[in-house]
């Protein structure tokens, strides 16, 4: 049996958890498929974090030039992160006729129409199962299965820390920061949170994971995003009461030729299967046109969860040919799709009022002069002669919602819009 | 773009629902996927099966060797269910070099490793997406994701009657008679539902996931298996009493090198992602050692949902090489493994006895002697000087719980063994 060499670029979490599985299970995957894996250099800044996960120091490498040189290594693994110097680095790579496999959503949201003519110019390929959703294959089912459908729909959950986050303040009742604080103490959110709560991430995983889906480049900055900093432990209590629980998703929806992107807070009915999935657990919901509902769940992060996607494309791309997305060039891109600002949702509107006769009449009233109409309302007293007014409206354009909002927010009884979340 | 030709052999509910998805998405697989499909035949035992379902009678063919001998035709779809013609046929079509996609899980359960031997030697594929659990797709899953992990379990709810069924029961309170009678009614249930109700389907299904999952040959023959048929309403009751919901599982599980392969109802915790799996729908939760808990979840068959995994197949059929398993070779197959019929489990024991002193305690003596332990236990007094005692039992090897219901059923006092359901 042949051995394939490969190196692991980036010794972090993944990239330790990479190796682990590589090691742990090579007779495994020998025996099963056929393929015998070594790892012949790991490039980090110091030999220090092979040490750190009992691997060989033998194999450290800090020169990434040699590293491309050595005709001997086939394949590289990107676990180093960030823009740069991952995109040099795999560049470098991709450019000496090794395949590339990476973890790095941003990277790929941010250069895959750049990085993978490079690939398909040298004749080797650019995998990136683990990239979306950990270990979930759902690369591989965007890119492989559904073929014969349109994709009408992707809802994904595709953020682990902000699910727990919000799973925190549903099921304990705590405010965001207190929930924040807990999760960057249990390693489930950065010291710098920012990418996860603000959206960020979600928005690559969803430039990856529409594009695929609808046979289109999504650039991650034609995606709307709003993260989930300003859900307060009110929503959580007014959702439950109305039968929802917040999530943040990432959503993707066809809608004839138009194709609508957004990462945001979502009121999701207790009822919907993603509405259950909780804490650092990730999920998407596809809707086909011929295939109809599916939901893959699974871990969404994780040395190990992610470590089998890179290891499943390892295999992959030893065993068989590259493929491309195309998505640039003319080839499979489906042209006749086109992004849209615009999109119909239900909202939660929560406002703060004068607690006096007429108020809820000049909102309604509002509301309904921009067509957006209301579901359910209710106002209860609050502090200070104020009261809380929330409204569910029923599907609205999001454009004559705002619009109402700028109105609403003029009314000299209104003292305070205090949230604004879609409905699914 | 080249044209392929592909023909049909089996109009009915699924043949027909492939043609659908190839005739309307047509310009969308040949404009994402870059390929042209073409149905040239349909092979059905009279024309009038094309005419209701809108299909150009001219497409009728019902000469199998005719079909086999056109060199046009590069890939055949079989659709007709069922051990025979299906296998004669479909052998006839890889001799003539054609590959050939499948929805039928009775015959690859019965016969794949004598298909797949004359595909290999005829340099065509068996593509097989369709007969497991609808338009998900988890035989891509199982065959070309989690190449790094040694799966340890997998639990389907992979039949869509049962499911309906005791859904049913469950939402409803009615009887099994009850429910299967309206899932007849509404289509969900076939005039003759034993493959269903008696768990073959399911097996036939495990036989092929299980395959996959374990790289080793899991003959349908191997896998225990018992259906819904005893399952009460009373049982349903108090499985909601103690917080489960019961559902027909399939079960596959490595234990070290050992498999075991069920098939049977389960108390299913009600907070497991699988108790809410209701209705028509499917799911197979799997556990690898590295990626963890991961669920897939859709439509487990239906002419749409099914011709959705047949389309998948073609495009791939038709745009790579085929891949065989090489379970009855001693290529890829993991023989370190084998099949074994003791297993561990937790078990609901609901038992009618005399109301008198004494005999709940001469239960518990024949359990405790076997080693079997009691997790919980009720007594209730029924009608007739009779009392019902519900046991649940810590997880417990098979043999052992059985030996003791033998024993207990042979006790004076004991009137009737009324049921006796694993718990997951």
């Amino acid at each position: 049996m042949k051995k394939h060499k490969i190196a692991i670029m980036g010794f972090g979490t993944v990239g330790g958890g990479t190796y682990d599985i590589l090691t742990q299970n090579r007779d495994h995957i020998r025996s099963t498929q056929g393929v015998d894996i070594e790892v012949k250099y790991v490039l980090d800044r110091s030999a220090e974090s092979l040490e750190k996960r009992g691997a060989d120091k033998s194999l450290f490498c800090s020169d990434v030039d040699a590293l491309a040189a050595d005709k001997e290594v086939e394949l590289v693994v990107e676990t180093m992160g960030g823009v740069e110097p991952a995109k040099t680095f795999i560049t470098k790579m991709l450019r000496a006729g090794k395949s590339v496999v990476t973890a790095n959503k941003e990277l790929l949201a941010k250069s895959w129409s750049e990085l993978e003519p490079i690939a398909k110019e040298n004749g080797c390929g650019l995998f990136f199962e683990a990239s979306c959703v950990g270990g979930v294959p759902i690369v591989r089912a965007l890119g492989e299965s559904f073929q014969g459908d349109k994709v009408q729909s992707i809802y994904g959950i595709i953020n682990g820390t902000t699910n727990y986050i919000l799973s925190k303040m549903s099921a304990e009742g705590v405010s965001y920061s207190q929930a924040l604080a807990q999760a960057q103490a249990l390693g489930f959110a950065e010291a710098n949170p920012t990418s996860d709560v603000e959206g960020y991430d979600a928005a690559y995983k969803l430039s990856i994971l529409g594009s695929l889906a609808f046979h289109t480049s999504l650039p991650y900055q034609s995606i709307y995003r709003e993260g989930i900093t300003r859900v307060t432990a009110a929503d959580i209590v007014n959702a439950k009461r109305l039968g929802y629980e917040i999530k943040l998703l990432a959503i993707g929806k066809r809608c004839g030729n138009d194709i609508e992107a957004r990462v945001h807070p979502v009121f999701v009915e207790k009822n919907h299967p993603l509405a259950s999935v909780s804490g650092a657990f990730n999920a998407v919901y596809l809707h086909g046109d011929f295939v109809g509902d599916l939901m893959f769940y699974g871990a969404g992060a994780g040395a190990h969860p992610t470590g089998s996607a890179i290891v499943s494309d390892i295999v992959k791309a030893l065993c068989g040919k590259p493929t491309y997305c195309d998505f640039d060039n003319n080839g499979k891109l489906d042209k006749s799709v086109n992004l849209v600002g615009d999109f119909l949702s239900g909202y939660y509107i929560c406002v703060t009022v004068d607690d006096k006769a007429g108020v809820l009449s000049r909102i309604s009233t509002i509301l309904s002069d921009n067509g957006v109409s209301i579901k359910a309302a209710t106002q209860v007293p609050s502090d200070g002669n104020a009261a809380t007014v929330v409204f569910l409206t029923h599907p609205s354009r999001e454009h004559s919602v705002m619009r109402s909002l700028e109105s609403i927010g003029k009314l000299a009884s209104v003292r305070n819009i205090d949230s604004v979340i879609r409905v699914l």
